[in-house]
């Protein structure tokens, strides 16, 4: 059994045998039922830092967006010596490390796609390094490079045409979760003692491709052990031990995200479920009488600082898909442990009261892990930082723990993937909508008038008939899941080969569990189009060449997000076909498919993508994001449209269900404590039933469209919403989707 | 069906349907039975050009053996503008094409080790370039990287031993023979065409690794096939058409052969079977009266000028393993069809000849498909070339036949594959003799007294017992012959992922049937160490620590190579046993398991690593090459040796039966005639019984020493020799290995 002294005081046995963080946690931690009136503002140190930081992130803005960018250095560990927020206030950083040599400037990471790294560079003024061209055109091929080279001609036309959207396949694939956190437990120098034991036991010796290609990444992993070491080396800090206090944990924790971030460009690159163990460390601390509450929050302070200044160099294109610059640090709190106990420390505050002490801010994405279990008063000031500032998400912990047991941490918006045991493949999403579009036009796209479908017969009939477009439907939907499924293969294998996540998978079990994501896009409009179909008269409206290029509904029928059954069973119905046609084909290294239903903010884009529906929604107009009901489908208020989504079999569609809503503040109540209230009753009440998600914004149609409008007035300057999946200071969004915002479900009534 | 005008006055169907180069050749190739008198000597151009080489390798000889190195541009298909053996005599050069911009430039490969391409700068006098190492260290790996990334202790320490050694794991595997052949009769453009449609339909749409990884070559087969284009366009030549007469024939054969030079540095480079493809268009011209006899030699003649000059940058490791600078650059003559008409064409004269218009040469590895059905015409001129020259070899065609048909072509030594139909990959060779001594040391290493075998129980009895030494073999070879296919397993997987064969692929059929190559060194003194334990008493000499150091022999025991079943038929066992151990395991991208007995001029370092043997051998003394008698065992003249060798069935030695004769002139004959028919009919008898190779060289001992004593005489300059597998100038060879040349059987009697 392993002992350091700098585990003095920790109790248990099975974690000092084996790498098992989630045991440390259990037998250390200290639940926290209080308040939150422990709390500690900001220190001095965290006002001149992140006052220094608002002015480059000002200066950022006032750039077009981007404050700096390398053009030659390629990213990496060590690429960099250290680098600080200010050289002359760097004693202030209690926990240092940067992504590159300069805040905010952007790495160069051209390992996913050389196009897109220099396109981000063209695009912001920047003029790319002939000779990392000739390097990584020539000598090295990347990961869209051979994603290319093997794409079927119908893989690049579904791909063009947006059928099949967003896929990893331009830059890193993102989405991994390292186990940051036992850098700080371990030390860098047993976890690779433990990776090479596992190296050694790597195969019985006959060397199947499988079996090489682990051995090959497990030596990549242990490099990039060593790689961490030494760039904490270069800030002076001797991670190979396990560190000995909380602000060494921290830093530890840190250095091990950092790596990640050096080496990855992924569009979510988030750090996990820290709060808990970093408590254990503090509480120590505390205890000893070496730290103070003020020490201990200006070390979360700093550290959730680090995680506000996370950037990746990206084109314009990327930006129209996720606008506002978001890179998911996304960063969990709360959740219930398996025996029951509420996991909810006082570092849980701690996080959140970041968002007061340095006002709000999209990232880290900050995620409650919700059960009505948990404490009430963190319930309550939770739902206090929801009312003030908008930047919290909630998830359905007492699902998920049925699935991810208690360790898990959501890589992205909405996916859990159990903590160093697990990884993802991300594989973005099909756009279900424009499917459906395919059937009723026999495979030829509504925008392009190209054949990109298979040609089956397409309806010819005066009104659409329900059974005839299921069944042309179901047959669409099967080509489509084996078109996006094997497309996502090609993919997984290509980045695994040209960018592989060394760093992030030195931080988790070699052997691995993965999980293979696919997503709907469209879901709403399927469900309406469909009931449209069911339930009233669908006249098809045909242009000169036959082709059906719109829809006159005679009558009225149900939608979805009304808490009516006739619309919701087709959502239902809709999931589990989309799952069954995924789960039924091969998955790359025998992953475990799942799906999502999730846009995030390209609901914008795809909806440009996708024709007229038969719901009435009209070609080009943005789709509901998420699992969000259609705008304007909802007429029954919150609860009823919560109710709708509380159907969805959270087991179906285990990467995620996403859900946006926004509440009128007067809706909530007449004053916080009241809207503090409800909104903790109506979260209690839509967890309770099932539900998975809630992206919880409270404010109203008018200030969004002041904002818009007067952006350069000092209260919008952080002014945060919830997206789908994330958050995003709003006066960042292109005024299209600004307008796609304004233009959702703003609930006036419960 | 594909029509060109090029192809006006071709016979046949088939090869117009698809890429078949067998059936144009079989449609109209005109065996030719007479003798050599129509061959003409060599024109100005090529004594001027000639000429100029000779001065450039006498330049080159001066240096060391290294005229001049590249350092920083990566060889690649378009990495130099066209190149010529004298800018000032560029003109006369009918072929043209150098691997660098320079004549015997030798250029820098990095992509199968950096360490390797860096080393071979450094011991000659050369800097390595920094940027280029930061480039193939830290942002691309190399093959020789990715195996040892993934190699296991237990590979480390066999490699380390010798006990498996001359693995391909540090550069190029080789041995990949393109169709070059496809480049002059297709043009490039129809190559691209078919590959494209074989990309097209590469899989059901189902991405399996295995698909996915198929169809990524197949983008880069093309990538190269527009490389090679390119090339030639640098030169002034359109490629993209088919060659439209016999000077575009050799020209754009010898393109797609420059390709593969361009490209990989494996230690064989063979360039194949072409004489009687190049024959068809020779013959042709000559009869439209477009070309002269003098016209059609000097094409030949000038070819094979560029087939000398190729050459790779190695370091002074692989110099003692193959000592002499070769390239293997095989070309196949003669041979049978299946329908049983001679293949012999003029041109498989005119390549002979050129051995006589510019004298011996080691390169191009001259190859002769022998048959005793061959024109008596052809057999008495190669065996007057032999006897001159001692330059050439000759493989059993009708044992070849059987299992490769009638377009193969040796690519190496002596292994065969069909042409544009296999690919092979390489292997190597197990040390059968130190496994026999792992047998009765337990698995430890004569050498290090390290235990490199496991730890069976070593021989402890006062003799040898043979049962019991036989079973501890079996168990050993068992152990050996595991580690071994899987330590290819491995280097096969990381050399197709990091350094993939592009532009030979690219000339070979997309469904390539692929052959997995192994190979044994140390045979014949196996046999005889079982023989001598089996027919006489090998009493042990041990060591202080009881560790088995030496043997004394009491009596006399048969050996093999003298026509005594008793010894012959261990051998016939012992090739059995380790045949059968390779094939049941597992083998990269299933792969057909092929063996050897072969050792090229690595028998000298081989035995170095090796012990004390019962059969008398010493402890670092040579082992006797490839599948040769030991020296000194044959005792009774040249046809009792053959007729051991011949009871081997190549059958289970796919890979090839390396066998290397020197024959006293006075031997032979009293006249060159006498001689030339001597070794005819040796030749025939031996081959008829089925034997499969014969290296033949004719002159006596003391010929050899005096080159070795005064390699300063003119007459030694392109003194030619015969060793394992290859032909090497005399005074090329270390001082040890002429040593061990001399050392050999020069048989004074038939």
């Amino acid at each position: 059994m392993l002992q350091f002294e700098q585990w003095n005081g920790f109790e248990g046995r099975l974690w000092k045998e084996e790498v098992n963080v989630r045991d440390f946690i259990q037998k250390n931690y200290t639940p926290y039922d209080g308040d939150e009136s422990f709390l500690a503002g900001p220190t001095e140190a965290t006002d001149k830092l992140w006052g220094r930081l608002q002015e480059l992130q000002a200066q950022e803005r006032a750039n077009g967006g981007v404050l700096d960018m390398e053009t030659k250095v390629v990213s990496g560990l060590t690429a960099y010596g250290p680098g600080y927020i200010d050289e002359s206030m760097k004693d202030l950083e209690t926990v240092v490390g940067l992504q590159t040599d300069a805040p905010l400037k952007r790495a160069f990471m051209p390992y996913g796609g050389i196009a897109m790294a220099e396109k981000s560079l063209t695009e912001n003024g920047y003029t790319p390094d002939p000779d990392m061209h000739k390097v990584f055109t020539e000598y090295h091929k990347t990961h869209n490079q051979g994603v290319f080279d093997a794409y079927t001609p119908e893989m690049k036309a579904a791909r063009h045409s947006h059928v099949i959207t967003g896929l990893p396949d331009t830059y890193g694939r993102g989405r991994i979760v390292g186990d940051y956190r036992r850098v700080a437990l371990y030390g860098i120098d047993y976890l690779i003692e433990e990776k090479t034991h596992d190296f050694n036991n790597c195969g019985d010796g006959t060397m199947y491709d499988e079996i090489i290609r682990q051995r090959e990444e497990l030596k990549d992993q242990i490099n990039a052990l060593k790689g961490m070491k030494a760039m904490a080396a270069s800030y002076g800090f001797d991670i190979s031990k396990p560190a000995k206090d909380a602000r060494e944990a921290v830093q530890w924790l840190y250095f091990g995200y950092l790596a990640a971030v050096k080496t990855q460009n992924g569009a979510a690159m988030s750090v996990g479920r820290v709060a808990t163990f970093l408590d254990i460390y503090i509480s120590r601390d505390l205890a000893a009488g070496t730290l103070t509450e003020s020490e201990a929050q200006e070390l979360i302070d700093h550290l959730v600082m680090k995680f506000r200044m996370v950037k990746f160099a990206r084109p314009n294109a990327y930006q129209q898909l996720f606008s506002g610059d978001p890179t998911w640090v996304t960063c969990d709190l709360a959740g219930m442990g398996v025996d029951g106990r509420s996991m909810v420390t006082k570092t849980d505050f701690r996080f959140l009261h970041t968002l007061e002490n340095m006002g709000p801010s999209p990232e880290p994405n900050l995620t409650v892990l919700y059960s009505s279990k948990l404490p009430e008063s963190f319930k309550k000031y939770a739902a206090k930082i929801s009312v003030d500032t908008s930047s919290i998400q909630y998830e359905n912990d007492d699902v998920m723990k049925v699935y991810w047991g208690d360790d898990y941490a959501i890589c992205c918006c909405v996916s859990a993937t159990q903590t160093g045991k697990e990884m993802q493949f991300f594989g973005a999403r099909a756009n279900l909508a424009k499917c459906l579009l395919y059937a009723i036009n026999g495979g030829v796209d509504a925008k392009s008038r190209e054949q990109v479908g298979p040609a089956f017969p397409r309806v010819t009939s005066e009104y659409l008939e329900y059974d005839d477009v299921v069944a042309k439907f179901d047959k669409m939907m099967d080509w489509l899941a084996g078109l996006y499924v094997n497309t996502l293969n090609l993919i997984q294998y290509m980045h695994d080969k040209y960018y592989y996540e060394a760093a992030e998978m030195a931080l988790i079990d070699t052997d691995v569990e993965r999980t293979f994501a696919t997503g709907i896009a469209g879901f709403s409009h399927v469900v309406d189009s469909l009931s449209a179909i069911k339930y009233a008269k669908v006249k098809v409206i045909r242009d000169e060449t036959g082709f059906n290029v719109d829809y006159e509904t005679e009558g009225d029928f149900p939608k979805y997000g009304n808490d009516d059954d006739r619309a919701d069973d087709i959502a239902v119905w809709l999931l589990k076909t989309f799952m069954d046609k995924i789960k039924k084909r091969h998955t790359y290294r025998n992953s475990k498919p799942t799906t999502s239903i999730l846009t995030i903010t390209s609901n914008v884009v795809y909806g440009k993508y996708t024709g007229n529906m038969p719901d009435g929604r009209r070609a080009g107009s943005p789709l509901a994001p998420g699992a969000n009901p259609s705008y304007g489908a909802e007429q029954n208020g919150l609860v009823a449209s919560l109710n709708s989504l509380t159907k969805l079999p959270y087991g179906w569609a285990l990467d995620g269900i996403s859900n946006t809503q926004t509440m009128n503040p007067d809706a909530l109540g007449h004053n916080e404590e009241e809207r503090v209230n409800n909104l903790v009753n109506v979260m209690d009440g839509y967890f309770d039933q099932g539900a998975h998600h809630l992206n919880v914004n409270v404010f109203g149609k008018d200030k969004l469209i002041d904002a818009m409008e007067h952006p350069e007035k000092p209260e919008y300057a952080n002014f945060t919403i919830r997206v789908s999946g994330y958050a995003v200071k709003f006066i960042d969004l292109t005024r299209e989707q600004q307008m796609d915002v304004i233009s959702r479900t703003f609930h006036e009534r419960m």
